[in-house]
């Protein structure tokens, strides 16, 4: 491990992380979080690394813990503490250190919160509900966290307003299809050296990830099927021309599976029963719940590495792979999402959290879309970043569309 | 003009459309509609004329008449009349033939309109207030017509509740999409014989009608440009490898222009003034006022055609090539909308008339979403009838999303 | 039938024939044609036309007859004969007629034939062998004509030299593919009016047809199954995405199939009794052998027209719905390839005609390929019609590949 | 380094290596290589090392060397020492070093060779003819090899049989095309971590290297730029929808290059000169030839690595970013071909080298193509690996056929 390494990769990340570094220039400037304590739970490498350097030189103090025991990057992380941010984190966490890392960050005190499936919301609302009344507001990453707060919120239990980074425009219509789909592609590639081309890659989930990873799928030769419970969706991903089908049935012909659904046990026992030898299976879900590898662990307890990142388990005379031990693929097999499309989240994470600050009179304890001003800035610095000019309406037109 | 054609396309049309048969089926039992008059406006071909049909099945009168101009199938017509319906409507309407047409079904007092594009509904706000009070509710078939309905919504003019059925999933994600992307080019294709493989096509609105419109371009091998004033869209499109550019630069480069944007004066004096000799121009958004056509008829009176639905005209010292007058080319120069897209849209209606009578009770004075269960039912529909089945959450995933 | 509408064609598609019109007006000075008699089999369309009449102009007296009986666009016919062509074709001519034109053009005493299928030069060598001294060679366009010119050739009875125009790069690459992968589905497009979004398409044969039918069947958004008796083709499919499969699997599950083999008795008895009802059937290939329908029209005296150029056949309690009667789906239910590609071809074809009477005199009595010149001079022209440039060797590069 | 790790490598690639495996089977049975020294340079990693253990099932004595000095992985060597191959590689060779390990192989006298690139052909004609009368044939792997094999053999010094396995069907369509496509990005993707959906990625040759390189550029969103020296190549890229320009005017706008010409000094200090800030470089052809990496590196001898596999060069105020030396990106950068597209290809060599034993009193002293039947043998082996059967010719079919 060396923090050397961890910042040339951060100094990587920066260089392709344009907006991210003009809303940092207006931060250093403005000092937004100017005496404030901000936690972040987020996968630790280089471009997350670049967000708390943000919010740091936006005048905060900034400790960060992972979102998920396997996807840290030591490097990273040493350089980043380096830097000034106050780091719980390594690869490889037990559950025990993961919670304890939990309550070294929270011990900070912490005014703000960057929130990446809902486990630091869950954390101070029922294990340190002492810290809730500093909180101004929190800011949540993926799908998943947003169900959870959603919950809470229904409940009437919230104690402090969530904007759903995840439901703005320029986080799930690009970080979780775009992002993902890349990334999880690249994580199956350099782990198994596959041929894609050709090959039955069952999706399922047809949500935004699903989309993403289907679409890239295809991109590489394969024949798609994607599995949903949602009659909608499956319409949708039966004109783009992808064949949809139960797992079960997908399970009999799948050769590489990509579980994409946020719920859990997606593949399990009844879909091993009828899967070829020698099937691939790993995830791009926030959580390692959708393929059941406890199942298979349970069943061949001797299961061993045979490439790195990729398990075999053996079971009913068959052999499973499982990539990544069934956590995100992307993450744990590859560099997580591409820099560019974090650079956009990032942003919204930024600005959102300016914007609890800045409004944290007025706001209500619920969980607050994107406001639109943010997305428009985001996606204009995005265009820019890229060189790109588009129309804007004229007079006429501004009038035409008014006029009804 | 034959009734025996026009019968023939509707056989095939219905063939095609076995959402609506079912939903027919059902209608004939239960007679919904017994005793009341429904006014349509839409554009008049083989499927349109099938859901009028569906309408009379479930024990309404119908009037019909066309939602433009020039898209009239004649023999459809006739084969209509004589199956029962009213119809006021021929190929190539004078605006005052429009006009009158529009009186007579209106003349049957209505009290369920089928609208597209807005037309009734502001008709009878506007020139026929007295016949508000006997109206139960209106379906609104386009995005066009669902902004102006918001306008009189918003305003407080709105005297019945309607249903915006294009904000229905299963239309714009598909009808928008799947069916103007297809037809489009069935028209453009028919019409010019051109090759579209390396042709520079130019797509001015990335909405989902133009999203349809760039996708099958691309699958026909063209290199799309897309212009946009949305800047998350104008990314969206960037994302998806399409060049991304303001229309003054796309009008130098483009080789054939479709717009879909539903605004008005998209491509005008000064793009054609850099403009290509031999540019095809063509619009795929409800009015034929995106291209200014207008303007090239003016620098060019004798403009003449030179192929079936292909204007030429000289301008500048170049020419330029406007299919079906700047109007739906999918409807002016092919058959519209694939069937079966049509047959989910045309479900959606069906349902949402029925739903509009069964809860005219209870229903506001404003615009409505169509129902989640419409859009359940219709969904289903569709794959039971692609013989396609997909999973359920099993018990312990229901209680895993509700845990949260 | 107006020779107007014809001419009006005819102009259309002399607009995108740049390559044709070029070689044209150097022909026009040249006159390489000039005493010669030439005799064309081809398509009769706008773009055949065009090639007729740069024959004309190269100062050769022309006589031209249909290559099949149904796709003679009869108002062209009667515009080319106004522009002095002798034309013996009309649409829908019986077996009798088709033989009885050939005799007629073949009556002008030809010096070379433009063929398309090698029924002419069948012709002249078992049916007419009193003009085989005066013909000093021939052109040959499709796959199907070279195969029975080899054939000939290696028999030993060939009696003039024939460029197989067909193998020309700017030939199969293009026209095979490109052109037919576009026009077959603007032929089922306008025909069926069908959703092919979602369809289950089968291909037969993946040779240049084959592959541009199903690449635009999947650029529809289709699901795409290849069906070949070629292993290696058969690998090529599969690596593409497309599930590749036997026949008789495919039937169980197509809903519309296109023939593109060159073969005899594709779909035939055992595949329509595994079919499901509704399937629709057309053919990309040269003759009208490859879907079995003289067994459908066995099983079915009755069988009727439903659509434009569709006719429904019962068997079995099901219905089969066939495209143009079977014949090539792209002249029989649209209007061929598009222009641009034929403009490739077709100066090919020009090109050659010319090769054949500059080298008379050295020229063996057998198969020749298309020149590398020709090829390079018809490619450079495309390019430089699209106002395309491209790199050329610098000294040290072509010094290197010269090195080895 | 640790053999278990390229043991373990070895055991993966075997297991994805259907095709290869049952060969061995029936080499093991029949010893078609007993007596003979086999000399192989190919780049050292678990898939080549899988077909030099299969030679030594059949028999022979095995040396093995890298045909190229960058891309051995050392754990797989060793792993195959310990399997009783001779090796002489490591990885980062010198010019030195890499010169001395062709000597070693060579001083056990080869009979057969299996050569990537022709070095070994040259260095027994030139550097060691006293090997040439033991020299049963070769092998040669790619189309720089067969290039340099011909120019030898045109000049009449060619001293035995080389079988162009490059040439073969099952080659050239699938290893450069799908194999490279795929595995070049995997290089790119793991070594930038950039999004490539929306960027301009210039692809430099369309050969088969290119056309696959550019296919998956495309998979991936990104928008394709071609370069061509062949105008019918530049055609075909056009029809596919790519962008054609000269690389001076690609460089202007490219984000990311990829050569793959074959050629020498494709990207230059003339293009240097135009490219933007941040241009990232690499090359998927055989030699480090077609980036000018040395003018860069005489411009910036402070260069340094910025992440791993990365060199940022300064030039002219920009930063340019070199992704593997420029050497081979699917080597240098990532694992090189998926495994079951060199199953393809190295049985294609192995039924080669069989087959030049087996013929040797027969064959010419030439470059011979890969004979039809182990094309086919490939092929249906590969079908059969994937589960796949195809149609056969009926009887009729190949009496239709057999008729012209």
């Amino acid at each position: 491990m060396s923090s050397q390494s961890g910042e040339q990769k951060m100094q990587w990340a920066i260089r392709h992380m344009p907006i991210l570094s003009s809303v940092a220039e207006r931060f250093e400037k403005e000092q937004p979080f100017a005496g404030l304590n901000i936690v972040i739970a987020l996968h630790l490498e280089a471009k997350t690394a670049n967000l708390a350097c943000v919010m740091l030189r936006g005048g905060a103090k900034v400790a960060i813990t992972a979102s998920n025991p396997i996807t840290t990057q030591d490097d990273v992380a040493q350089a980043l503490a380096e830097r000034g941010v106050t780091v719980f984190a390594k690869r490889g966490e037990t559950p025990a250190e993961y919670k304890e890392y939990f309550g070294n960050v929270l011990a900070t005190k912490p005014n703000l919160l960057i929130d990446d499936g809902g486990d630091l919301v869950n954390a101070v609302h029922f294990e340190h509900p002492e810290l809730l009344p500093a909180i101004v507001g929190a800011c949540e990453e993926t799908t998943t966290g947003i169900t959870r707060d959603r919950a809470l919120a229904r409940a009437g239990k919230l104690s402090f307003p969530i904007i759903g980074v995840n439901e703005g425009l320029c986080k799930h219509l690009f970080d979780n299809r775009f992002g993902t789909g890349q990334s999880a592609w690249d994580g199956i590639l350099r782990t198994t050296n596959m041929n894609i081309a050709g090959r039955v890659v069952v999706v399922a989930g047809y949500g935004w990830v699903g989309k993403g990873v289907a679409m890239r799928a295809r991109g590489l030769g394969a024949q798609v099927v994607v599995t949903e419970v949602d009659p909608v969706k499956s319409v949708e991903a039966h004109m783009e021309g992808y064949q949809v089908m139960p797992m079960l049935e997908a399970a009999r012909i799948g050769e590489i599976f990509i579980t994409c659904t946020g719920n859990v046990k997606v593949i399990t026992k009844e879909h091993f029963g009828v899967m070829k030898d020698g099937a691939i299976l790993c995830n791009a879900g926030h959580f390692d719940i959708e393929v059941d590898v406890q199942h298979l662990r349970n069943k061949d307890p001797q299961h061993h590495e045979v490439r790195h990142n990729i398990e075999e388990y053996a079971s009913g005379g068959k052999h499973f792979y499982v990539l990544g031990e069934g956590r995100l693929v992307n993450l744990a097999c590859a560099d997580g999402h591409p820099i560019e499309i974090m650079d956009l989240t990032f942003a919204l994470q930024a600005l959102s959290a300016e914007y609890l600050v800045r409004h944290q009179e007025s706001l209500p304890n619920e969980l607050i879309n994107v406001p639109e001003t943010i997305d428009d800035m985001a996606s204009r610095a995005f265009l820019a970043s890229r060189g790109l000019s588009i129309d804007t309406l004229t007079e006429e037109q501004r009038e035409y569309l008014g006029s009804y």
